[in-house]
């Protein structure tokens, strides 16, 4: 039997404890709050059915075919970012299999093992795979509660030397934290990319799940010198299973984007490129959405009640999210939430420690929760069963 | 406007001249022997649209929602690898977009930049990209036309100090050559992986086109130590667009491919996975492979039949291939196929220059065919053509 020599990279990537937990979140005994799930009764299957044989009918074999990234799907994706206010043609939009991939790809154009990036100290775990886990000399800045990513701290670690090779911020409705960067923080991000010319990675899964509030404009559509590099994707708005998101940078790095991504895996499925675009320019999008949001404000409205009732007298505090699909608790001090898991999912509850989303540790007194993919009736009962999990003293 | 610091992987991936041709392959003027597509009148367009309206009206949203590997698809290819011989379990089955995530996937888990690794003098692009594009320290071994790749200089090659990470070879239908290693060098193949304890990823997309002749059994059947790691695809034997293939690996790998996988994009679509599984299941691929392979064994002997006619005159001699897509063609080595190729396309002809396909140069004499997707009556025209370019003295 072969003793395999990984290679650093390999033995750099840490599991990540959220998919770990996945099979938990699929057990169908236990109120899970710990999935980073849309909902899976708002997924539009008959919209997307309808969809596929609409593009079998017309296209035939071409669908089923290697092909060129579908232009139709790139126009409206740059019409959908020039209505976000983001200057860019068809020729900007590079087609991913979802955000993580052209995370991912981005990582890889910009910076070799060794050099520094920039993230948030605590942030989804994707983001840390492709900086930490790609062997990058990591600087970690700390994310404000209610006004997002502090920068000042974000002005220090893009100014020292050597230059970091790119930053990674999730603006809106960030996971796990639930805070969106305001406005004027978005103006001072776009100013530090121009100071110190480093690319800025807008990492942007969740502002279309906004169900309160007015939107705030994409770091992007703030941006004077063609550093910040917006990613999108269609597995929250519409659904996971298409594998389907986007990168928009500037037609400098075309060539080298397009050939990167030939290298991984060539191109994504024309199949599914021409069936979301057929849904996009069938126009569902929006009705697919709106319902999305609904009963997202719904739940999360459940769950912003729940804790006040339940969680409140242990004298934890939480954001307030007005989208997306996560909520962060914090706990007094006292209580490690990572300790009490094994009890929460005796007691038929799961969460997801905050200490998994800690680049460099602690915050084990932090929690993040799903409300999105979890009935009303189940965020109350899950909630009452943390609150005696947490509330019952130090984890056994 | 930024001027960007790109990675040193990024730029060292040159574009590959494959890819760059891949639009006048599709240009409805020129008759082009270009591509690697799969015939594309061939693809199982109804049976494919059927699969996908089972699957959702049976799964609904799950087949939208995020997952782990669909288990049924990774058990029907466990199964289809010990028909071939291959001692394997689904757990040892790992779903990728194709067979090329499949090489990137493994160069990653094996090799950092500067480790040396083992690859053929001429090979695809693909396999060149996930080597030299990585930064590896190359060591390339040349091939026989008739038996495969040289093994007294892959013994060299996997001895040399410091050791490979990992070498790739093409067992069957060569993607550029056509040929198939033969089984004592396979079973002299599978020694040496043992001798050396280094891991040898046979890529084989395309085994299950063959179109005449018994098959020979897969390296991995032969393996006695776990070090060949076999990379499967679907793109060539059911459609491209599916965007599925797999590695077959010891479960001493199974983390960290799916970690590794995990930060480069998650997953693959479940939409697709059950799609794809619901098409084996209901053993479509037989027939649908049965269809391909008749039309690719006409196609083939058109080719071979007007290669003798036409070219033969000018002393070209080729390899006679018993499957695949492709095949190779050496001229005279007076004549340069790359300087050929702006006259060939003037001439409404195409294909690809050997050199494309040589990881260190030369080759000029040489090109690659492809006759699966274009039709026996423009075969006969397209090498036609091809010979009077070639045979018009040196290119202007």
């Amino acid at each position: 039997m072969a003793k395999f020599a990984l290679s650093q990279t390999a033995q750099q990537l840490k599991r990540s404890i959220m998919r770990d937990l996945m099979p938990l979140a699929t057990s169908p005994d236990i109120l899970s709050m710990a999935g980073g799930l849309p909902a899976t009764d708002c997924l539009p299957v008959a919209r997307l059915q309808e969809c596929l044989e609409a593009v079998l009918h017309r296209d035939g074999a071409r669908a089923l075919q290697y092909g060129p990234p579908y232009m139709p799907l790139r126009q409206w994706i740059a019409e959908y970012m020039r209505q976000k206010g983001v200057a860019c043609q068809p020729e900007n939009i590079f087609i991913t299999n979802g955000a993580q991939q052209g995370l991912s790809i981005l990582s890889r154009l910009f910076a070799d093992p060794g050099d520094a990036a920039v993230i948030e100290a605590v942030t989804f775990t994707g983001v840390q795979q492709v900086a930490t886990g790609r062997r990058l000399s990591i600087r970690t800045v700390p994310t404000n509660l209610d006004s997002g990513v502090d920068v000042d701290a974000l002005d220090g670690a893009l100014r020292a030397l050597p230059r970091p090779k790119f930053a990674i911020l999730i603006p809106n409705f960030h996971n796990p934290l639930g805070v969106t960067i305001s406005l004027p923080k978005r103006e001072q991000i776009a100013e530090l990319a121009q100071q110190y010319n480093v690319p800025i990675i807008e990492d942007d899964p969740y502002s279309p799940l906004r169900f309160t509030g007015s939107p705030v404009p994409p770091l992007a559509s703030l941006d004077r010198s063609s550093n910040i590099i917006y990613v999108g994707s269609f597995s929250k708005m519409l659904a996971p299973g298409v594998r389907m998101g986007w990168i928009v940078a500037p037609e400098a790095l075309a060539d080298r984007i397009t050939v990167l991504r030939e290298s991984i895996d060539l191109e994504s499925s024309q199949l599914l490129q021409r069936a979301v675009s057929e849904f996009l320019q069938r126009g569902y999008l929006d009705e697919s959405l709106r319902h999305l949001n609904r009963v997202n404000r719904e739940r999360c409205s459940v769950l912003l009640t729940a804790l006040q009732q339940e969680l409140a007298p242990i004298d934890a505090s939480w954001t307030v999210p007005k989208g997306g699909l996560f909520c962060w608790v914090t706990l007094p001090e006292s209580i490690d939430a990572a300790e009490h898991f094994r009890a929460a999912v005796a007691q038929k509850v799961a969460y997801i420690p905050g200490n998994a989303f800690a680049v460099e540790g602690g915050y084990r007194n932090t929690l993040r929760l799903n409300f999105s993919n979890i009935s009303a009736e189940h965020i109350r009962e899950a909630v009452r069963r943390l609150a005696s999990v947490l509330g019952s003293g130090p984890a056994t």
